[in-house]
């Protein structure tokens, strides 16, 4: 069936593995006369490149995108657009230690129980790099909704217990960009860097969530029952790794709250538009966009990889220890690399809708 | 596409209204040779009718499934499996009132902005009576997982703020059942059964949270990247209507753990049964099965039909006041109801995950 | 994945067996809005039903299609669209007799060795009946394709060494419905009933073919590589039962004809319409549609079910004999019933193309 | 929805212009533990490499496959694998003149109606070099179908006027191989010389048919309704350029044929392996492989590309003249090298249908 794929007709195939020689992405339906060039996809990988900070993980990667097919003269053509990334700056070599245990928290131990055999490279096909290509498939989606005046900007709410307040504005994104963390609250800032170099030196990790806002939608995005729009989005979200947990608008809150306070009453704004006083339901009714903007927190483990000792299991069942080398290349919270990849997903979920919504009515 | 069908080789569609003359469901995909009769889904429909407790809406409903096609001889035959369920009781009439407003919470407002029409007679297909038609399809994915010996029990874990506990125990199942509210906490119950009735008595309603616990599963359910167990899990039950996020294990408590705390430590049980010490991954790694129960909970926003009145805005864009009339049928918290489907959605999604596992490997 | 389901926007899904309670069709994405009533199904129905004239099956079927959802106050809404007919004078004993042998010609041997179970009364899932769902669902797509200014024709184009001649006028359709072989050639169609009454006394049947023309469609329906109009049209004839191969235009006569001959050369029509001189492509140029008309031909086996005496084995792989009883209700050629089923095909092929395109470009 | 994807379980997703940097192919859904190398691929377009013999086109292309993801020592891991075909010996410089008309046969003109926009340079998305892809996947097909003792040998039936002869045998490969123009039969091949050279002299070019053949299938591949092994296998074939039409066993030949004739009689063979006597339906009944070997002819109109001069428009709708430059590349008969992509496909669809037969029974 392709398990390594997604949408329905802005659809993308990722493929490639941390310690292969590439990792790229195949976009299957884009439509045509759309502008493109590998610019717009470098963008956006070169501005979600960890910040030389200590809090995301060192390696050196280029990550330069190349357009191989599907765009000409500077326009996509309506064939499959392929995107290839190749890697650079990889060294296997701290991987042979622990080829023959099962990582806790990694999936590897799944990996050989279901297909026994696992490339255990850097994580192989479960490494966090495959989520490169959905930024680069990412950056596709956002020229579209670019197209459609739609935005959709995520960032950092909550590292541990220190959570972050954010407003959508003009400036949002600016303020993420900012931030060395993408938090663009810069109080929380600076409180989330100093817990996050306490965990390091502790040899632990933390938490968090991220947060997603969009501008004011189009009303009738997402389809009834099946293929309502948070539906297709709480896929995408909880196929990144290391996800726990998605909620939308009042999310888990909503259990707390009565319907006289959670209905999301109807009014008129400028003129002649329906908007709600309220955006609880966060951007749907019935699983169809209403309008307003679209409201998603997902929720992120803390990093597996800690360079603290714990017990394991040999991939003979044997006891055994394991710890992450001290030197290797781990994120001391998942959550801030995080970002670009719950912003890309949002984007590409839209887009997909966008297109849909254009056999709904004869 | 058809947005009203799911799965991949155990494939579900359901169709019909909430007024209209019937709902049904066509299973595609389910393999031969399973025993079925029409008892086996009658006696979930029969099991998961509400209470007469007052805090389920007073709809009369026998809901009796009739199986169409598929079997022979009390056996699955390997073609679509179509169940019908024709609908009685039905009273249109409170609906006439309502069809000239957009009704806040509800999708007549989405439907109408999308599709240019509306069959607004008890929310027409936005309704909760179609997850009727999920839980017949889950009694077929349920007869298939238990040939697995594979169990999934769902029950209410929060109503507002008053919360329950459970643990997995082999009479589970039986007190759920034996609690008016499909609550296995009996404290927590009569708890629950005071706050519905303050908020039935002030024409409010109330959220909750519904959890699902399974039995140890098999090893290598789920497929890497985007068709992820959790991620199939997420869409199935964010399509349910009412829903505001799920999370997996640990879920959204994990922004607060560290690494050291979370990762679930590999272990050997009964003799040679790799397992986790702790399980706040819920039941996967990389998206794949571990092997240990899967755990998840689903949140659902308060009721929007209460009998308060609010304000609102007329088709034509004119304020108006709405309020549900006092007799008619709703549910002070949906979440009660919702249960069956919760558990209905993951059956169906595991039964999919069961089939598609044969063609992991060579 | 569902084998009895096919379109990718427009999708329909049938079930039911042949002697079961009822067969029905499950259309899942057709448009809002489009105006539909029983009628127009029925209609259809009632048109295609085989004239009383000896060379069709008599089984005396009502075949009354009821509409269980998805369409309110006389238009679709964008829900899906149930629809029943209840199967009517079923005597299900002459299959007793035939329940322990291979029947030469039909799919009872492929069934049970796949299925390990097989529902043989009248041919069970495999009989030619659902095609009449196939019917219903092309009264849907027909209103649409109608919607769009277009119409497609089949008929019969061959029984036997018979061969018709047809051209597209505006009383095709006429002509067709006025014969009593859905033939729109008078001569041939007198002798195509000549020896059709000759197969019929020496208890054999006849093989033939179908041809089916479209008003010029619109340009641009079909989509590059892997979905061309030709593949889909292909797909959707080839699951038709009993057919054994398709041709488009010039088909197999192609390998005959030299480039200079077959190359249809571009010329002006009515003003500025890009049209070609010749249409040996039978409407598509790279599997995408031309602008000119569909021309495809359909060939059906000669009916398996004889009255003849040939020899089988019974599912013990014991030798015997096997004979149609001579009172069974089997049509001598196949091929004539087939005609509205191609037409049905066609038209819902074109009307998924219809709505994919609309994602062709930005 | 993805045009340039195929397959249900096993998937493969084409990319790639005629004149762009490379091609290429994502297969997504191999099972894990399939050997596979760059030589099995490689081989695989090696021997399908035109012959030196004048009657493909003169490209010197090295076609080179390099697998870039999915294989981790040799073997498949479940994850999707990427093989990609860098393209040399471009030279779009003839193409120059030809961009601005219509080019009879060719799709140029309904890629610029459908998307605005199409890469000319040799042909682009529409060019044969797509098929270079299929047959590289095809060769990953090949290799599971190895695992399954299937084997699938193509080849030229028919050239114009001229037909080959051929049955199945251990050695049809082989002898397939040593012919030139991929056909088994040296009588034929000769003759079939003779008249491409005579057509390429004239400046014109030839149709023709490829047949396939199988070894004995295991019963049971294909499903019922519309997943037909016939109707896969029909899109596929159909999804080719340049093909105008396909049939199975008896094929167009049924028309002419009684039932008496034309129903395969069951017998045993070997024991206890029930076969039949004649295998007319090409190998299924009900769309199920029976066990008998598959036959299908597949018919290739002759090449639209010829030197001759012929009308056309150009994209200003002015009449204009046009000719395939002299020197370009061009085979004076496109069925010599679909044969190989024939051959391809079959494997393809098999190596799905194997996968889904898993998930048939219980």
């Amino acid at each position: 069936m392709g398990s390594n794929r997604f949408g329905h007709i802005f659809t993308w195939t990722t493929w490639g593995e941390s310690h292969g020689l590439a990792l790229g992405v195949v976009i299957d339906g884009c439509p045509a006369y759309l502008e493109l060039t590998e610019e717009d996809i470098n963008a956006e990988l070169r501005l979600r490149r960890p910040h030389q900070n200590g809090y995301t993980s060192p390696r050196k990667e280029e990550d330069k995108a190349q357009i191989l097919s599907g765009v000409f003269e500077n326009k996509t053509t309506g064939a499959p657009i392929s995107i290839i990334i190749f890697n650079q700056d990889v060294d296997s070599s701290p991987y042979e230690a622990l080829k023959n245990l099962y990582r806790p928290g990694h999936a590897n131990f799944t990996y050989l129980e279901k297909y026994g055999i696992c490339d255990y490279r850097g994580g192989g096909r479960s490494s966090g790099r495959e989520t490169l290509c959905r930024v680069a498939a990412g950056a596709v989606a956002k020229k579209l909704l670019k197209h459609f005046d739609i935005d959709v900007v995520a960032y950092v709410k909550q590292i541990g217990s220190i959570e972050a307040h954010a407003q959508w504005s003009s400036d949002l994104r600016q303020h993420v960009q900012s931030s060395p963390l993408f938090c663009p609250d810069p109080i929380a800032t600076s409180r989330m860097i100093s817990v996050l170099g306490e965990a390091k030196e502790s040899g632990d990790s933390l938490g968090g969530v991220v947060e997603l806002k969009s501008s004011y939608l189009p009303v009738g995005l997402g389809d009834p029952v099946y293929e309502k729009l948070e539906a297709n989005l709480a896929k995408a979200m909880l196929s990144i790794p290391a996800t726990k947990g998605i909620e939308f608008g009042s999310g888990f809150a909503a259990a707390l709250m009565k319907g006289s306070e959670h209905n999301d009453l109807f009014t008129l704004e400028d003129g002649d538009s329906v908007r709600t006083l309220t955006n609880h339901a966060g951007g749907t009714l019935g699983g169809i966009s209403t309008g307003m903007p679209l409201e998603l927190r997902v929720v992120f483990k803390p990093t597996s990889s800690i360079t603290q000792t714990s017990t394991t299991l040999t991939l003979d069942h044997l006891p055994t220890q394991y710890a992450t080398p001290a030197g290797s290349r781990h994120d001391p919270c998942i959550a801030i690399r995080a970002v670009p990849v719950v912003e890309a997903m949002a984007a590409l979920v839209l887009a997909d809708a966008l297109l849909l919504k254009r056999a709904s009515r004869l």
